[in-house]
């Protein structure tokens, strides 16, 4: 494909600007010059407060302050509208010595661009944005088309949510996550669970007093013990590979080895099965630590717990409609080959058209690794493909979605 | 007795500086000015990385970068030589919130000042200056005294070790550590173990792979597991109320709810008994934990052990010592009653005076609580107490220590 090494190098400077949480709107710059080149046009939709009282609304951890959603939108002439969603916000790091190379200074490996957020996901933005130059180099750009780039992805959504509320919306979402070609078409619930427990400290000699570590570690195994029992509301799980875990992704406590830790503190993401929705599950989660804390062993520390950050619904399209069917074709049409329809363990924007907007809404895109882990990293050769299927898929949807066979209707 | 008021004035203004380890200094110089007026000459003996290879060293964790202990001098006649130590260091405060008021803001509750320090060992510091000037008021300061002033004693001892290789002994010497106007004749080891647990990182949502928190509460159950063992070789422990704890006392793993850590860090207080040295300890960890590492759950992960900062050896003084005679007696004198013989859960540069200085040592200072937790204070009035004590068991030592009875030689 033609300009594919440009767009390395465009990708190459895309993972170099760290936009993690708070820190997005450099790379959202740099998506949008690229994108008003192909005849976009760029707007921004400030992130507010506000946007948390809305239904599936996040509660962003991080100051909204200079933060939004950029719009790209190119109008003509087309049956029906199609939108991309990427967002730009990416993960932190962990611990940088762990990487093979520093964390955003990527590198290239036997065909991969190793870096934080290659594969999470600038690697599909960039897939996105090489099938629309294709396009465009064959002057088969046209129609309504709208690319949003938002940051509050990986801990509210909320800034897909902001240009909902605004309007932005298509007859068709597609949202070039990493899926390894496959299609995706549903996430889970995904709720995020603070755990502070505090004591009163103590030196670390005395006659035992209570450490909230240990109340932290058996709150924390509380919450993974009704995750799973949850979850086994998901007769189908097992067969669609989802797995609905409890991970405790971030504690801390104390100051000094020889005192008792005065606060312990941990933050858990949690997933959880569909009809359960986020606040039946925090309601589910509180009542199994209120049971906990009266427990002897807890004497002499307080539990709160508190659900910042994502708070997602879980979404599902059905796997037979039209725009799963357009997709697949794209893909077979570019590959001669078969992509998988795929049920996440996680969650995605998606649910916000699939919820909210009741806009159709799939994922696909590109071959990664070590999606928030170290050295994760996108297949170069993946980013091709994908957008080889994005050229033939962005045309189809423009021409207007076929309805949906009756059978399932 | 005359000039409390003052000292109870001079001891808020040591808990106002938050001598905290790496910033004792100031404090220090505070003592030294005032120890000076009472004929004493100061002098500064510096930290030195080489002090961490002496047998019973710790290994600090702070730079030595511009600290000292401090030795303070009063030469005279005298049959024998006296020593008083008292460590000006604090621990951390922990989360200030939970405090009454502002950590090292100190103040006065019903008798009792509030501080970080104010217990451990500020208050015992005063104590012993407080006696000093009541004897210098009565024209009966005089003989062969040092005082000594260490940085460091929380997290090595190397304060202490560093004046010992200058050659500051005596022939008795006393610490006014905070023992509720008991007679603290001992302490047990004591080791920091710091965990570290590796992994490589993931998506949350992934087929579960080994988070480093899982391990790292692992490794310290096993740890706390060794030290509940190795503590039952102390027959005596339970009559004589030491308790031999395993304290996690720091905890940090993680930076992203969604993410699988890369990294846990962990840092444990281990206490164990004689005859156990700090080294035969930490080889038992080590084996404890490399057994664990054996096992299939800790796949993906790699635990490394380090033993920074404390590496006390156990020591103790025999409880018919003439110095615990002596102090006793002074006790009795001054106050009508008997006190007690403590063997402490814990610690304190005592252990250099009798393990390699064979100078004998004991610990006897005010009435405290909550050190090192939160609202740490001590008894205003067992401060006046301890100086009567300590006023007239100085002239008593600098007389000399009456011969220990020959049954127990």
């Amino acid at each position: 494909m033609q300009r594919a090494e440009e767009y390395f190098g465009f990708l190459e400077r895309l993972v170099r600007v760290p936009s993690v949480a708070g820190e997005e709107r450099a790379a959202q710059e740099l998506l949008a010059s690229r994108l008003e080149t192909l005849g976009f046009a760029s707007r921004w939709i400030p992130l507010t407060a506000d946007l948390a009282e809305l239904p599936g609304a996040g509660r962003p951890c991080s100051s909204l302050h200079g933060r939004s959603s950029l719009v790209c939108e190119r109008s003509g002439e087309s049956a029906a509208s199609v939108l991309i969603n990427g967002h730009i916000d990416v993960v932190p790091a962990g611990d940088p010595s762990l990487w093979t190379g520093a964390p955003f200074a990527q590198f290239r490996r036997d065909g991969w661009m190793v870096g934080r957020g290659a594969g999470d996901m600038k690697g599909g933005l960039v897939m996105a944005l090489l099938a629309l130059h294709a396009l465009h180099d064959h002057n088969a750009l046209g129609g309504r088309i709208s690319f949003v780039v938002v940051p509050e992805e990986e801990s509210s959504g909320n800034g897909t949510l902001a240009t909902l509320r605004a309007g932005v919306t298509a007859d068709a979402a597609i949202l070039p996550e990493p899926t390894d070609l496959n299609i995706d078409v549903s996430g889970i619930g995904v709720l995020w669970c603070e755990i502070e427990v505090t004591g009163s400290g103590a030196h670390a000699g005395g006659r035992r007093s209570a450490n909230p570590l240990d109340q932290l570690t058996a709150v924390a195994r509380t919450i993974a013990d009704l995750t799973a029992e949850t979850a086994a509301g998901d007769v189908e799980a097992r067969a669609r590979h989802v797995y609905y875990n409890a991970n405790l992704g971030q504690a801390e406590a104390g100051d000094w080895p020889s005192s008792v830790p005065t606060r312990a503190r941990g933050v858990m993401r949690i997933g959880f099965p569909a009809p359960l929705s986020a606040a039946a599950m925090e309601e589910r989660i509180r009542d199994a630590v209120a049971r906990l804390e009266h427990d002897a062993a807890c004497a002499g520390c307080t539990t709160r717990l508190a659900f910042p950050g994502l708070r997602a619904e879980p979404h599902a399209l059905p796997v037979d409609h039209p725009l799963v069917t357009a997709v697949a074709e794209a893909h077979s049409a570019a590959h001669a080959t078969t992509s998988r329809v795929l049920h996440t363990s996680s969650t995605s924007d998606a649910r916000f058209y699939v919820n909210q907007a009741k806009v159709p809404a799939v994922c696909y895109g590109p071959v990664v690794s070590a999606i928030h882990g170290v050295d994760e990293a996108v297949d170069l050769s993946s980013i091709v493909a994908g957008a080889k299927t994005y050229a033939r898929l962005i045309p189809a949807l423009l021409a207007g979605l076929r309805p949906r066979p009756r059978s399932s209707a």
